[in-house]
C-alpha cells in the first residue's frame, strides 16, 4: 500500500526537513553541556540562546521570557502547578479553567483539586465550542490565583476570546495562562494582543519533534520552578537542556513565522474544498460542522456523520491517516468529552471525525481523501 | 587550534553515531504519534517498546517497570515529589538522603522541606564520600517516606552502598530511591542486586541524547505521577512520547549493556595512567586524590593539585575540556558542596579538577594531557 494520506496534523506533525537540518549538528559534533566552560560548551550555548530569540520572535516575548521544557504537558503542568504552589502560602486555592481543556490542564487542575484541596472552576462552552468571557468574570473570587483557557482547542479548533478574557483578568490581576500548543504556527499568537501571562508551546505541533515545547512566563508573573535541581533555564527548569530539540523548535518559530500568511490563506482553501466535497457527497443535512465556523483553526475540520461511528468508518479507510478526536483519545469506543461539553448527542459524537491538514496537504491528496469518505459512507 | 581533548564524560557524552542511527528514523519518516491508530503511530509505538525492553534489560528490570522521562532530572524530581505527594493523606513526612547528592534530588528535598513542611536528613559522608548504612539506618523514623541516595557521585565517582541501604530499606519497607545517572554504563547496575524500588537513568551520560532519561519504578511501589495529563508511559508520564530519543537511549543501553566489561578494564587501565602521569610529574604529595581509591567509576579522576586553583588552571589550558566539578557548577569560584562534605579543605577544594575519560578517549589524548597538566602546574 502506499503512504497514507495524513490528514492528522493536531495530532502531530512531521519534522520539517529544514528543522531537522539545524538539528543535527547538535546531534552530532557540538555535543557539549552548555553549562561548560569550554569550546563545546559555550558552542551549545549560544544554540540554545539563538533558539530561544526564535521562540520569543514568533510570540512577541523577550527571549529572558522563553523556558525551555519537554513539550505541551510539562509546560501546562508547570503554568498550573507552578502557580498554585507559589500562592500555598497565602491560602489562596482557586483556579479557573474551561470543560474542553487538553487533559494536560484538565488532569493537572484534577490533581490539584484532589491532592491538594484547590477549587476549580470548570467553565461550559457554547455549541462553537466558545468559552463565555462574562462567565470567567463571575467565576473569579478573591481566591482565584490563575486562569488558565486555551487558545483554540485541539480537536474542533474554535479559538477562544483569549484576549478579552485576558483583560478581564488584568484587571483583577489574576494570572492568566493559555495553552496554545495548537494555535502557534496556525494563527497569529502575540502575548501582549493576547493579553497572557503565561502561555504553552508545543514542538512536535508545528513541526519540531515530540518531546521540546516553551513556557512564555511574562517578567512579572511569579511561579515555584517545576523540575527542581540546578541552575539551568535561569533556574525556571532543571535539567540539562536539550541543545538539538532546542535549536528545532527555534528554527520551527522561525518558519512558521515567516510562513504563517500564506499557510493560513492556502490551507484554509484545502481545508474547506475537503469539507465541501464530503458535504456535496452525502448531502448538507448528512454532515455536521462541530466546532465555530469562522473562529476556527484554518487547518481543522471536524465533522460528525449521520449515521456513521467515526472510529468504525477510519478503520475501513487505511488509505487516510486521520482519527476522531485527540489522539490520546485513539482507539476508544466513548464519545469525546469536547463534543459533549458542545452538547452533542452521543450518537453525533460518535460520528466524529477530525481532519487536521498541514504543510504538506496537496489538493490530490484531498480529493482522493474526501472522494474515499463519500465512498466509505455510501 | 585541534579540537580540545575531552576529558568531561561525566558532564554529557558524545551521541553514540551507533545511537543516532537508530533515532534517525523517526526523525524523518515515522513521525507518527505513538497514540494514534494508523501505520504511522503503530511504527513509532513499536519503537518505544522495543526501547522500552532495550532499557529494562540494561538495569535487569521488566519492561513494565520502566517510564521514559525527559531525563535525570525529571527522573529524580518524579522519583522524589511523587513518592511524597502519595504519602501526604498519611502525614508522613520524613525524607532521607544525603549530602552529596546531585542537585536534582538535593533542590528537590529543600524543595519539599520548604514548601510541604517536610523534613529531611541530610546524612554526611565520610572522607571518601561515602554514606554510612548505620547511619541510614538510625535516620529511620516511623515518619520516613523514602530514602534516596545515589548510586555514584558525579564529582569524585564513589560507589555508594546502595546494596545495604537497600537491605535495610526493604526490611523496614521503605521505598528506596538510587540516582544511578552517572553509573549506568559504567558499572554493573541490576535493580534486584541493588535492593533498589526507584532508579534514575539519565540518557545524555551514557551516549544518548540530552531530553531524555528513564524512571524504573518496581511493580509494587505506588507514587503519583508528576507530569499530568493524558494517558502515556500507562499513565505514570504525560506528554507525548519522544520517540526519536526513547529509541536512542534504549539503543544507547543495549551498547552500554554489551560493551560493559570491556569498557570498564580499559577505562580504568587509562584513567589510571592519567593519574600515574600526574603524580610522576608533580610529586606524590602535590597530588591528592578525591573519591575512595577503590569504590569508584572507573572512569572517574578527580584530584587536587596543591598550590593550584583549579579553575585558572583549566583556562591556561584550551587544550583540554575537563572541569572542576559538575557542570552546573561551572565557572563557579565557590569549592565544591561535595568536597567540602569529604572534609576537604577550602584551598583543597578549589584545587580540583574532575578529568572523566569515556568511550573515545586514547592512550594519546590521556598522554597529551597528562603532559599538558604537568608543564602548566609547574
Amino acid at each position: 500500500m502506499a503512504k497514507p494520506i495524513y490528514l492528522d496534523y493536531n495530532a502531530t506533525t512531521p519534522i520539517d526537513p529544514a528543522v531537522r537540518n539545524a538539528m543535527l549538528p547538535y546531534l552530532e559534533e557540538h555535543f557539549g553541556n552548555p553549562s561548560s566552560g569550554y569550546i563545546y560548551g559555550h558552542r551549545a550555548k549560544e544554540a540554545v540562546e539563538q533558539a530561544r530569540a526564535q521562540v520569543a520572535a514568533l510570540i512577541g516575548a523577550a527571549p529572558e521570557e522563553i523556558v525551555f521544557t519537554s513539550g505541551g504537558s510539562e509546560s501546562d503542568n508547570q503554568a498550573i502547578i507552578g502557580t498554585a504552589l507559589a500562592n500555598l502560602e497565602k491560602g489562596k486555592k482557586h483556579i479557573i479553567t474551561s470543560s474542553i481543556e487538553h487533559p494536560a490542564v484538565l488532569n493537572t487542575c484534577r490533581y490539584l483539586e484532589e491532592k491538594m484541596g484547590f477549587r476549580i472552576t470548570y467553565l461550559p462552552v457554547d455549541r462553537y465550542g466558545l468559552v463565555s468571557p462574562e462567565d470567567v468574570k463571575q467565576a473569579i473570587t478573591g481566591q482565584t490565583v490563575l486562569i488558565t483557557i486555551m487558545h483554540a482547542n485541539n480537536e474542533v479548533g474554535t479559538i477562544e476570546p483569549i484576549e478579552e478574557i485576558g483583560r478581564i483578568a488584568r484587571e483583577r490581576e489574576i494570572p492568566f495562562h493559555t495553552d496554545a500548543a495548537q494555535s502557534c504556527g496556525k494563527l497569529p499568537v502575540k502575548v501582549d494582543n493576547l493579553n497572557v501571562d503565561l502561555l504553552t508551546i508545543a514542538g512536535h505541533k508545528l513541526y519540531a519533534p515530540k518531546g521540546i515545547g516553551a513556557l512564555y512566563i511574562r517578567k512579572d508573573v511569579v511561579l515555584d520552578s517545576f523540575i527542581h535541581g540546578a541552575g539551568q533555564e535561569v533556574g525556571k527548569r532543571a535539567g540539562t537542556e536539550n541543545v538539538p530539540y532546542m535549536a528545532g523548535l527555534g528554527a520551527a518559530c522561525e518558519i512558521a513565522g515567516n510562513s504563517l500568511a500564506d499557510y493560513q490563506k492556502n490551507i484554509r482553501q484545502l481545508r474547506d474544498k475537503l469539507h465541501s466535497l464530503i458535504e456535496s457527497g452525502l448531502g448538507e443535512d448528512n454532515v455536521r460542522l462541530n466546532g465555530h465556523p469562522e473562529r476556527r483553526l484554518p487547518n481543522t475540520l471536524n465533522i460528525s456523520l449521520r449515521g456513521v461511528v467515526g472510529e468504525e468508518l477510519l478503520a475501513q479507510i487505511p488509505e487516510i491517516a486521520a482519527s476522531t478526536g485527540a489522539a490520546c483519545h485513539a482507539g476508544s469506543t466513548e464519545p469525546s468529552n469536547v463534543l459533549l461539553a458542545m452538547g452533542l448527542s452521543r450518537e453525533w459524537a460518535l460520528g466524529a471525525l477530525r481532519l487536521t491538514l498541514g504543510r504538506w496537504s496537496t489538493t490530490e491528496e484531498i480529493e482522493t481523501a474526501g472522494k474515499l469518505i463519500v465512498e466509505h459512507v455510501r
